[in-house]
């Protein structure tokens, strides 16, 4: 009897795990730390065909360009002009993603990301980050949120085929402030498999520069795509996050 | 008299410093590490136009599979059934440099490599790798030897267009011995400039593989232009470079 009650157990447990894997998001605690299965976003097929070949990726840059008042980092410290400077979640911003159209304040772009996109918003600041289904074809983003330090931060992973014939990875974090907030922050992304190890550590950029832009650039964290496989375990990319604070800001604090 | 003594010497070290400045490789120690100012070598210009958007790069790995035994790493276990097992320094060798149709033994490949190419063997674990000259056009190699552990080790950082339009930097660390000496090892290349860090750990390659096959594999550090860049400082860049013994490989030691 006990043979059949445990063989049950196993059962419920078997439709628990394959219930949990058709889930957009799923979080779970591996060894102590927090492991985010990341699935990928759709919100690029809205420009799929255009964004070949990097037209739509140029198509949305200049988008950027036209709308944010903070594209560049060199823009960083000309916000006391800003109309907007006495509060900071007044300031006009659009979607961090690739296709969305959207428009809105700074003080909004968490709850749009949460009901528009449905990304959900994690709690700590180390997690691993688990990207499934890396094999998907380029535009493709993988993006999680997390809250940690008194801040939301937006990791988005692209594969994206920048130039012809030469797919890459690219991984950046965002935080949902104004660049002189993101200024006393530092994130560190690790990549540890099959005897080799890849850090990342940079600080992290604004939502109110494009995040197109950043990619673009290549000031991330850039994989090619035998990298890639080199690092992933049947198809999907793990990649450990660490944000912490940085101390040579803290006199300057929040905006 | 004691001050123009002291002038003298003054311009008698300035004189000396001119004359390192122009000497193919430089060394000093600065805060206790050592430092390593390497030049380009030149050895690719035999190949230059032809190596341009990849054929030369493409010829010279067709010669690598043509004369290696170790070409690949899953070829690594194969070295049993090698007539040269009994003593490995008689394996036969191509330069692993990229234009040189040199073939010898793998016990003169230093010697080869120090008296054809003018590559000096530096001693320790830790240095820092200084690459001048960037800016130079592709395709460029910057290569330094060094002695540690009881073995020779060289890194090359090669420029390269891989895909047309798309510069990228790429470096690794090659072990003067077999693949299973090189198991014995890891290496890690660390960049630090502008707020920003990336570090690349792994375990060496043989300089029985090709260091060309390695490199177009894209299996190593790869920088694309901006971020070599951001991590340029006047047009040098510094890597540090560590080697460690692995420990998880003592039981086999050297063949």
């Amino acid at each position: 009897m006990l043979f059949f009650t445990q063989c049950f157990g196993a059962v419920l447990d078997l439709i628990h795990l394959r219930f949990q894997h058709y889930k957009a998001k799923r979080v779970f605690s591996a060894a102590g730390q927090l492991v985010c299965v990341v699935n990928p976003t759709h919100s690029l097929k809205v420009l799929g065909d255009q964004s070949e070949k990097g037209q739509g990726w140029e198509a949305e840059k200049d988008r950027c360009h036209a709308t944010h008042a903070y594209t560049h980092p060199s823009s960083h410290h000309l916000h006391h002009s800003h109309e907007a400077v006495h509060d900071p979640q007044l300031i006009p911003c659009t979607c961090p993603l690739f296709s969305c159209q959207w428009e809105g304040h700074l003080e909004v772009v968490v709850s749009h990301l949460q009901q528009t996109h449905r990304i959900n918003i994690l709690q700590g600041a180390e997690i691993v980050f688990l990207a499934t289904d890396m094999h998907l074809p380029a535009p493709t983003d993988w993006i999680i949120m997390h809250s940690c330090l008194g801040h939301q931060f937006l990791l988005v992973l692209r594969k994206q085929e920048k130039y012809e014939g030469h797919l890459q990875f690219f991984a950046t974090m965002m935080l949902v402030g104004t660049p002189t907030q993101a200024d006393n922050f530092t994130y560190r992304l690790e990549l540890n498999r099959n005897q080799r190890r890849l850090k990342w550590e940079a600080t992290p950029r604004s939502v109110l520069e494009c995040v197109d832009s950043v990619i673009s650039d290549g000031d991330c964290l850039v994989l090619n795509t035998s990298l890639a496989q080199l690092f992933s375990d049947n198809g999907s990319l793990a990649i450990g996050i660490a944000i912490t604070s940085s101390q040579h800001h803290t006199a300057e604090s929040d905006m």
